[in-house]
């Protein structure tokens, strides 16, 4: 261990809509020994997720995930190395992925879908947390069980400058199909068109507005609808739905900043007379497929098919901050905070 | 042909809000005769859909059904007896449904769904527009499709005491699930739990209300949820769903008397956590799995396991005031107007 400090970010405020950075702090406390049935990890990448923004909320706690508390090290998933171990399955220089909190050493009793890598040494570990990790393989499995694409179709994703979007858009690519993407700004379109290779992006804050770059982009319907966002977005998707649409329900960034919930889509109708399909999911269902799946994806990435878009920010005390910019639209594909490096390679 | 006076009901205003009985009168025209191609119908039943409510908005029309036009017959389905035809496959005494006008005769060329019927001479023939009709199907395709009911699952059917509800919620029960309805007065509970053998029924309009009502009977979730309304007993709905929960999408009643679309469900995000599948599905998608599917109803109709709930008014000048009073709350079961006899038994 190089240190015996341990470096927490905790949670100042509840956010009152999206994150500002005083509402987290870096505190330093001693690194915890484990107990019997634990081990230490040693984080090298914090993942920064939206969707752990609503259990930021007072008394957010769901049956999914408790509410955070004030003063505690926020809830995040990490991607470190065993350093001392008191439980039988792990043993020092393990490779362990899994949710704990954001902080240089986390201890772990190997619960909260902790899972131990055996990364593939021509990807960068990182993307185990992305492209290869939760959000690339929500990505996967909404696309493969919900979205379904088809050579020809038509498919629209949100945020698809995010984590999510950009492994979904480019899996539906992949598949034959058309894919247009959503995003905040002009660059991020430029991206997406030419770095990711997408047919079209709408940037839905420019002049021009959701309806009338769906109505340019997708003019004849659209087939398969990933949904990261919920709200608006969703509504003027629905509007679109082409007979036997499929919509993923990834996520509802739109509603993570409220309190209150938001209200939903005015064209839920188009569901019936578009005999469209709506359908949840959690990634985590899938545990016992993961492995299958990061194969294929990391296929894919070797293949040069599919890119594993990441932005890596150096250091735990701008994971604050890093976490406020994402909501403010300014990342492209998976951000990460590096904490730590590997002690082999 | 026992008249040569054809009576219809026109649309003498766009309803606004629920129907009136001044948006509709009789008129008296004279009989058609059927063009080359074509044949007259001697029309037996009217059939009274909410659905078809929307249609009556000004520039309602939407790409499935045209918008009714002011001083037109309404648009409805019939079943009657063809007596004059021009037309190669229908010949005078052969029994049809098929969408035409609420008009005592029809004139018809075999498209609009036309059908040939071959009825069970146990069955009531009105049956074959309610139970074994386009509501009953509706009630069938939907369940065994999207809803999928099993043994001990809690399925909640909305407006239950309706022509789709009250086939929906008893195909639940024949599938072995516990079966809660919802309906607008204590005698429709009553009814729906005495005599259609659900397992328990809310009066959403009581001072309970529908919240305090899901909480006491589906206070361990909601399985399945057959949907013919929308809005706010849409979102109650979700608010409750079980994790794998299915929602038939079938109706959206609550917005079909508004010209401006409803806000949708505030509880979307509950289809993501719950895992829920919200799908839409049209009865005439399945026109080839018809026959196969009345076989089914009409069996479990003679070994008593379902009832055909059916309210028959007669004659053609009391169809606006029942297809007003139909809005109201005031059926239980399929509501028809007979507006002749058949010719043979």
């Amino acid at each position: 261990m190089s240190s015996r400090v341990n470096t927490q970010v905790v949670l100042r405020a509840h956010p009152e809509g999206p994150p500002r950075e005083g509402d987290f702090a870096c505190v330093q406390t001693t690194v915890p020994r484990p107990a019997d049935g634990q081990f230490l990890i040693r984080n090298l990448y914090l993942s920064l997720d939206a969707g752990f923004r609503q259990w930021m909320n007072e008394g957010a706690g769901d049956g999914y995930l408790p509410a955070m508390e004030l003063n505690q090290p926020v809830m995040g998933l990490v991607l470190g190395e065993v350093v001392e171990s008191q439980h039988p399955d792990y043993s020092p220089g393990d490779l362990v992925m899994g949710r704990t909190r954001w902080e240089s050493f986390s201890l772990a009793d190997g619960n909260d879908y902790m899972t131990k890598l055996a990364p593939d040494p021509a990807v960068p570990i990182s993307h185990y947390l992305g492209v290869l990790g939760p959000t690339g393989l929500t990505a996967y499995f909404g696309m493969r069980d919900i979205g379904r694409p088809k050579p020809g179709e038509t498919v629209l994703v949100s945020t698809a400058a995010g984590a999510v979007g950009s492994v979904a858009a480019q899996i539906a690519r992949i598949h034959g199909s058309r894919v247009i993407g959503l995003t905040s700004s002009d660059d991020k379109c430029r991206w997406l068109v030419d770095d990711m290779g997408l047919d079209g992006a709408i940037n839905y804050r420019s002049g021009e507005g959701i309806e009338a770059g769906l109505a340019r982009l997708c003019g004849d319907g659209i087939d398969v609808y990933f949904d990261n966002v919920g709200g608006a977005t969703l509504d003027a998707a629905l509007a679109h739905l082409r007979i036997g649409a499929r919509v993923v329900m990834c996520g509802a960034l739109a509603g993570y900043n409220d309190t209150k919930p938001l209200p939903g889509p005015f064209n839920m109708f188009k569901i019936i007379t578009q005999r469209a399909l709506l359908q949840g999911f959690m990634v985590t269902d899938y545990v016992a497929e993961y492995p299958a799946a990061i194969d294929e994806l990391a296929g894919w990435l070797k293949q040069g098919r599919l890119r594993g878009a990441e932005e890596v920010v150096e250091g735990i005390e701008q994971t604050g901050p890093a976490f406020c910019r994402m909501f403010a639209g300014g990342n492209r594909g998976k951000l990460v905070v590096r904490v730590g490096e590997p002690s082999r390679v």
